[in-house]
């Protein structure tokens, strides 16, 4: 266990937060006004700027190991993901960090065709387009892949899906110009070998987006909304499929170990912005003749936001360490940890700096109320916490056999 | 302790449930298709349907005692307005029995002149126009009234306005026409008599609506949101002026007792609504090859859900026994304790509905999200938790001199 | 849903606190004292006199209805029996309303035969005996009593039992005559007709007092402890069967509800005792210059204190009424919500009136932590709580059939 | 932060837990059987059989570093603490680091005069004594040192003590030689030079053991119980001043940290302790017709333990390579985060593990009750959470200068 941060990592988080301080930050009111008067489903001009200033920086595709990113190990990418998620609507996408488009670009990297690495991942690692990954489906528990009702199925040289989708992020993004759909080549075969990932154009002939699903109160228009979608005799060349038929399985568990870390590093930053914005309120606000920061109670939040991000962040780091060293597979009970602890701890943590704040707390004047809402949401994303405790328990009375 | 239902109002819930599920029930996919359409601060026809139909069956002002309004005790309006809460967006609107109206023609039945009650009374009890309460501010800690910083200066015939107001309810409903400003006419007064409030019809010149704040995203369009307000040199004829000078404290008090115990009696019916959906859900989702409703987990989110709503509903009716029976006064411990209890505690049974629900619940898919954040902005709303606690121990406390 | 308290509970409860106040708080360092220096499984002299005093003023036998006791319903019963939670060890006992001998009473005096109540009720009625209820046992999950294991055999004109049970309160104090013994008369019949109730003197050849179980280190001796029984070859005469054979887990059924009452009344008693002492430490204890009742925290603390135990009292009252106008089969899941709520809560509050004490608060200087470690024990005393959740969420469910 | 386990400490670990199965498991039966039957506040034979075994093997001291014990780092020392809190009345003494010794060895190794460490030291560090600690003081708020009410005069060669503790723990053990007593040689002086220690030998005249405190209902006799004394003109020569007049404050400031930290350290092994015998026993439980292992809600139990377990260690070995590369001073706020984080946590784990176990968890069957109790009283050892959580969120709020 050496999670400490080594001298590229201590070089290039200096960097990033000299790009924060001087872009980032700055940019956050501006972001707010074009959003409130531009495009609905489109991130608003200022993000361009910042990712032009970013890649210019050399801060650029941190996420991605190997060759074809920046080439950090996950140790190294954990407190850059972290400070990104200090402005977690501006940060990803400058730095071309964003999901879903971090996935994707790592399933292509690994499982793609030369063809579709040309085609689809250089433009993503360009940050020319966006790109959408179109899993969750609103009839079934498919936080269980092998539930999946999607089907894909050969038809001469293609491939026809029909089926639906929601909660496809950043879908309504008009420069979102590639899907990965899954869906079930096979649904009699064996049930971890039954489906398929294939890649769906935007514009694609049958391919409806129906409406933009809400988060709470939120569009989240500028990452392209949360679409609902329909497959209906969508037809794909044979050459789409990513991988083999039957692999979509394992593409996806190898998707979701680097999503769920990512998830939980930003929300550290997350948690780090509200104790920042709690600590700030505490001092400046009075009430009963005197700052809240003396009042017990405000104290008591404090102490505990400070003891618990302490704990996640380190659970967190030994996590990217474990899946450094001894691959996504051994880390699998830690990944699960700090998806079930990460998101509600931090919840919690944003609820008291909402409180701090008074009714501008749950209003667009902080960040707190939109950071609770992703927050909240992460304890439903990718499964809901109950199916990986369930999970985890499992595999920890699997070792009392009877 | 006699707090039944009795046959007054065992005969109204009969009617209201009725009404609900002849018409607000079914109207409420038609209020959301016809608010993603229209005008973005008002709201959709079918609430002025509901309107007219309620009011042909009777079914109307029941939240103001006496004369002016339906006659109805405190025990008796409480499950009444426990089953408006069941569909808050619509229902309380239909029988005339919506905040902040409610505690506007209170204040009006109670405290205003022959000629306030006539032109903004009148017309307020027959549903003919909204309005509005500018107190918060956001500058000071206003949920203690002698924070206030707003003036309200005499000038000859007149009284001059100047100060900043924000999460006004309403006013950015073009229906709402006359907001009561609480400010202070006498800032070097003693300090419960430096507050005063008064009548200003909307469109007084010098009345700037600056923007709607949001609550977790939601605008809450269709009440008319919530708006930061300037008042810069308004002015009003000094009749304006509810009560006498030095007197705004007093009323804000007067008003403040039925406002919460009703906000407390809607929330029991959003954990009532909340409870069926999450059963529903749950005997009609499977997972792992059987509906959820047969995981433990989610068992004990029904059980506590349902151990949790039982204990409320007991001690917001006791409250409004006490209020009935010895004042509003007499009940400021039990008005404190339902304020202090019911908003955290709906809100953990919304937020196992929502669990419950997957990905959907915190769509607009079912009105969990919205309840949800509603039920959270209570949590804050005329004053936050902990000044109500601490007010409520201090007397705990007071009971054990030295 | 009428639950104040009537004029005969208001007398009672008069005559109750002056009882309380000057003999059995009184008595309380007497009996702390006694306890050290006397019998370890012996109520201490003191107990004596105090029931000699509540007997002379007719404070007597008031859990029982009818004719046997005091007369009581359930509902005058409840707020006398929060009165004695306050002095859990001392003021149950000494007005003759102490568990087991309640339930006990309670069964003999509704299924015992003539001979049975003779020889057997009257002793416990006029307190001059203490009885045993064996119900649980070691090795199964007992609260379900049709994993009982305990035989009852019938051989000629006698039965007899085989079996293990274990904590078993009061079966140590050598006053205790008489044991209530559930076991099997029938392990093939149907399933709520196995199980029979029988009558054991204590001293019976075959029934060994094993040991004492300990309660977080209390033996709980001055109640006679919780005694492990085995019970070999011990042989009773036929006509100590209680009713018919068979009818063992109704009589059990019909023994629970008031059981679960009863303890709930009286934890009521204990919250009100720790909120007094906590309040009086607050205001009395000085830490960082001032009385620590100024802490925010410590203010945080009582007032939920007060605002949980309110709601638990009218839950309480709620069910004693029901039980009294519709029975206690009417109000099963009432019973469920107080056995399910009452305990957790209890124990949150004794743990932060524990908490203000500092080291003295988990110290036999003040009753919080002996008081903590009963509350803590009846979350799992007749069923663990996940059992009664289990068990009411199936009965919400229960009303959404697919 | 690299907090891996070097191999010094893994072969310590395979040594230790070799001791651990071959002797000290086996050990607990014998030890609360001997307890039941022996002197009431000494340390069953038992233990003198395992400290002679494992002194054979080397395995002591490791609680020291320096030449005078075994020489091992804080973060060495870490993951050998936790395998002794698995078995907390047996290993910690067997292997001669049990608190109060281990801190007053400390004290004696930093701050004894060479005739100190003679007479004091070594016979600590042969495991041939017994001390103890005494500071905390029954009628003050003694967590902060400056309130110590004690009074330590010099007169003439001698020092002369007066003065009440409490919770002195250790000292009713008839081999506990040695007291080390704080208090004020300078009550006027500057707030943190009042306090001086001395070392009182036992059987000095003036010092009365009054009697042992209990914690909830445990004596903790096998540990020489925790004591309250007077002190009534104590008087012993100068020499056994430790370190200079006015030292007191800053000794007890370094004896401290590592104490807490070896408490976090034990209470992790603990907590693993628990966490092995809920699955245990989940596995072999039968409700309901399955085992218990297959209840949500027993699952929910165990992942969210093993969740927490893990981010508890991470901060405690964090909080140990911080005191070995900076310092106790450097780690300050991570040593306070850990006495905040660890006892309430593994307290929730013990308590979900005791409600698996049904009635038995809360008895002398199993060690999860007694290990509650421990846990609990650490949530108040060495000053109780909130004060901790002050002072944490204080300096957290330092770093926003108004």
């Amino acid at each position: 266990m050496h999670f400490g941060y080594d001298d590229r990592t201590e070089e290039l988080r200096g960097q990033l937060n000299a790009f924060m301080d001087e872009f980032v930050y700055p940019a956050e009111p501006v972001f707010e006004q074009q959003l409130a008067e531009g495009d609905p489903w489109s991130p608003p001009p200022v993000v361009a700027e910042l990712k032009a200033e970013a890649r210019k920086r050399g801060l650029w595709n941190f996420f991605l190991p190997g060759e074809h990113g920046a080439g950090l190990t996950n140790l190294q990418y954990a407190p850059l993901a972290e400070i990104t998620g200090r402005s977690p609507h501006l940060a990803p996408t400058a730095i071309n960090c964003a999901a879903p488009d971090t996935g994707n670009m790592e399933v292509l990297s690994m499982f793609g065709s030369e063809q579709q690495r040309k085609q689809w991942l250089t433009p993503l690692l360009e940050g020319e387009i966006r790109s959408a990954f179109a899993m969750t489906e609103p009839d079934v528990a498919s936080s269980d892949a092998r539930n999946i009702a999607t089907r894909i199925e050969r038809d001469g040289g293609d491939y026809v899906i029909n089926g639906k989708k929601w909660f496809i992020s950043g879908a309504m993004n008009p420069h979102c110009r590639i899907f990965i759909v899954m869906g079930k080549t096979d649904p009699d075969g064996e049930p971890h070998r039954q489906q398929s990932m294939i890649l769906v154009p935007r514009d694609t002939p049958g391919m409806t987006i129906k409406r933009g699903m809400h988060v709470f109160g939120y569009t989240d228009g500028d990452h392209g909304g949360h679409a609902e979608i329909e497959f209906d005799d969508v037809r794909v060349p044979a050459e789409n499929l990513i991988g083999e038929e039957g692999g979509g399985f394992a593409v996806a568990q190898a998707r979701l170990g680097p999503g769920r870390i990512h998830h939980c590093m930003r929300l550290i930053g997350m948690a780090e912005r509200a104790i920042e914005l709690m600590c700030k309120r505490a001092v400046s606000r009075t009430a009963f003749g005197k700052p809240i920061a003396q009042q017990g109670v405000v104290q008591d939040w404090i102490a505990e936001s400070r003891v618990r991000v302490e704990q996640l962040r380190l659970l967190v780091l030994k996590t990217a360490w474990l899946m450094d060293t001894v691959g996504n597979q051994g880390a699998h009970t830690e990944i699960q940890s700090i998806k079930i602890a990460t998101p509600i701890q931090v919840e919690w943590i944003l609820d008291k700096a909402i409180q701090a704040h008074g009714a501008g707390g749950v209003s667009q004047d902080t960040p707190l109320a939109g950071l609770w809402a992703h927050a909240r949401t992460l304890r439903l994303a990718d499964g809901p916490d109950e199916v990986h405790k369930r999970s985890l328990a499992r595999r920890e009375l699997a070792k009392y056999p009877r």
